[in-house]
């Protein structure tokens, strides 16, 4: 087993030599624990350099995710002029003074305008249509309106310097629309890394199932996907796909385990360094970090179930990180009550897959021991119960992760 | 006024003739309730046909929503055999009796397994390999294992024939894992609607800064934007922009409204029909539905504020319809208390722009009667009101629309 090696482009204090050892045939002496292999991650891994996009060219991507890399702040006084609320006439509201539907008024100097437009010079206030007729070329109110009636006053809607979007805002259509009218047409934004996935094969192993599920994690997470394989279980082949040039990240799925074709975090120290082997995790607890050719990498299990386990709490936390995303997980998180009792290992984070009741509680579908991703399927989201707890008992209030935050 | 004229591919019961009369400078003299416009929509707009599409494919565009357009049901028992629930060592149970740290066991045909392999013939059990210990060439167990212990049985994860994932079922990426592991490499999906976006400007407008947020929104919805625009307030131009083939969809913003050259509706009489104009909704009270060139089409106003409400409540109705989407609100539904009163008027459904508050209560940030988009930035979602009530006072219960899945 070789020292981990240090990266060439990021500086950390994780670089020691590596701990690890080959557990084919023998097991893991110990796993990492969970905020182990996190901060491991946040300290190798740093954010990309944002892009400088045109606001047109952000509307086609937004659904997949683009985060502002700088916040956004109000330019000036918005409106900018005292502008009309409401379609309908602009008028000098002292023109209509005592003006009713058997009460017509006459008032030569209106003007139609539409919400949105500048009030015209000399007018203070917007009468609806409804409230006027015309006469031949004459216009008259039937209504009398106050002054400031209809009308949006300058400044009203925001303050020069009101912090409109946070860094790190997730940007939805509106914010678009409000950038476009403030002439903002460039906007900053987090980069989408390049994220390699190299499947990892073997003679009864079938990685190739993993190449979907794991390209649109990738693409969730707001990365662009190299894909390369299923390779063999071949420790030189897999270290030369995992070193080569033009990724920011490698993400290796496969050959973690026990077995003796199980070179994945060999063929990584050869690459760069294996830095943990082995995370307290069910499932998932083969993955593996480490450096290949001075890129982070992280090297899944090929079990399906522990694939995508280790890929929301290890991999896709360096996929967002390297984007300038919020690195936590991106699934939205609501509180709901258990149907039945979760046990769990102590010293072992564990994720059991839910799903919602008629009555808004949450039930398992299957145990952190179950293979496959049937039970994933099925599900609606998971609940996580950390390291240090035996578990949870029926009634317990517990934090659901939604797989889909379309489905609350 | 023309009538509205009949869609060439679309069999509805809305073909009447057009009620809408020229509202410029009169004002509208009825505004249709907000039901009656989506049961319009509903009538005229049908689901295209789904499309086959490789499971590879979808990997890159699952984010935007990709719907499924048929259940997918187990097409067997799954696991279709006995397999490894964990990596570790399959065993013949039998042969472990009375194994322990101070009693090593020989097993001489031991087999090395990983998670969701097949078990070997005559094994019915997996030891984990911290519990063997090898002496050479021999193979010893350190503890015993109970028959089925680190098995997971043929058909325990699903029954041939379970419904995995249901009509409309929006897919994530484990599903994608699933599917590809049930060896299904072709899904029939919802259609990619084509969606016109044509921008109608006028000499005071600048519909030009609504082109992002819509497209945005079409996409978000599933549609596949065209651009057309803007275009000057032009009767003719604007009927032939609405008229032309090669879209399934006609989506209109701006001049809409109740000035000399809001000619956008009758330009749509003049393109196919104009079946309702006017709509009791705050903000967006100038929307229109009909026919373009036998294309559904629906006109929004061009104030921003109005344009973002028309859409979400008609044109991105219309747009899920067609791509076989639940036509419902895309915005996740999560119940909150109002820390204070909103008022609305009787007979018009309104809608609230909400943030929420340090203690998960809803505050609004703009009134339905204030323009512009500043209020949707800074907003986290939305509260409507509906038309039969005049509000709700503080300390009441709503239903919040989240603007984005995430932010819960």
């Amino acid at each position: 087993m070789t020292a981990a090696r240090a990266g060439d482009g990021t500086a950390n204090s994780d670089r020691r030599p590596c701990s690890a050892t080959d557990v084919r045939g023998r097991g893991f002496s110990s796993r990492a624990a969970l905020p182990v292999m996190e901060g491991w991650i946040d300290a190798a891994v740093a954010p990309l350099p944002p892009l400088a996009v045109p606001l047109a060219d952000l509307a086609a991507t937004l659904a997949e995710g683009v985060v502002l890399a700088a916040p956004v702040t109000a330019p000036g006084n918005w409106p900018p002029a005292d502008r009309a609320a409401r379609d309908g006439v602009a008028v000098a509201s002292s023109d209509t003074l005592g003006a009713g539907s058997y009460n017509p008024v006459p008032l030569p100097g209106a003007v139609t305008v539409a919400a949105g437009e500048p009030m015209p010079p000399g007018t203070d206030a917007v009468l609806p249509v409804e409230a006027m007729q015309t006469d031949g070329p004459f216009v008259e109110a039937l209504g009398s309106a106050a002054p400031g009636e209809g009308v949006e006053r300058q400044g009203e809607g925001l303050r020069a310097g009101t912090v409109l979007l946070k860094a790190g805002h997730r940007l939805r259509p509106q914010d678009l629309g409000l950038l476009a009218a403030l002439g903002i047409d460039v906007v900053h934004v987090g980069a989408r890394p390049r994220v390699r996935i190299v499947l990892a094969g073997g003679p009864r192993s079938g990685p190739e199932t993993l190449c979907a599920m794991l390209a649109a994690l990738v693409a969730r997470d707001g990365g662009v996907v190299e894909l390369v394989g299923p390779l063999p279980a071949d420790r030189a082949a897999l270290a030369a796909a995992y070193a080569a040039p033009g990724a920011d990240l490698l993400i290796s799925a496969g050959r973690t385990g026990v077995g003796e074709d199980d070179v994945a975090p060999l063929a990584l120290a050869d690459a760069g360094g294996l830095a943990l082997h082995g995370v307290a995790l069910r499932p998932g607890d083969s993955a593996a970090l480490g450096w290949a050719g001075g890129m982070p990498a992280v090297l899944l299990p090929g079990e399906p179930m522990a694939c995508l386990t280790a890929y929301e709490l290890l991999a896709g936390r360096a996929v967002r990180r390297l984007g300038g995303r919020d690195p936590a997980l991106p699934h939205p998180a609501v509180p709901a009550v258990t149907v039945r009792k979760l046990v769990s290992e102590i010293g072992c984070t564990e994720l059991y897959r839910v799903r919602r009741t008629a009555d808004g509680m949450v039930e398992p579908v299957a145990s952190p021991h179950r293979p496959g991703l049937a039970g994933a399927v099925l599900a609606d989201g998971f609940v996580l119960i950390p390291a240090d707890s035996e578990g949870v008992p029926a009634g317990a209030t517990v934090t659901l992760r939604c797989f889909d935050g379309t489905n609350l």
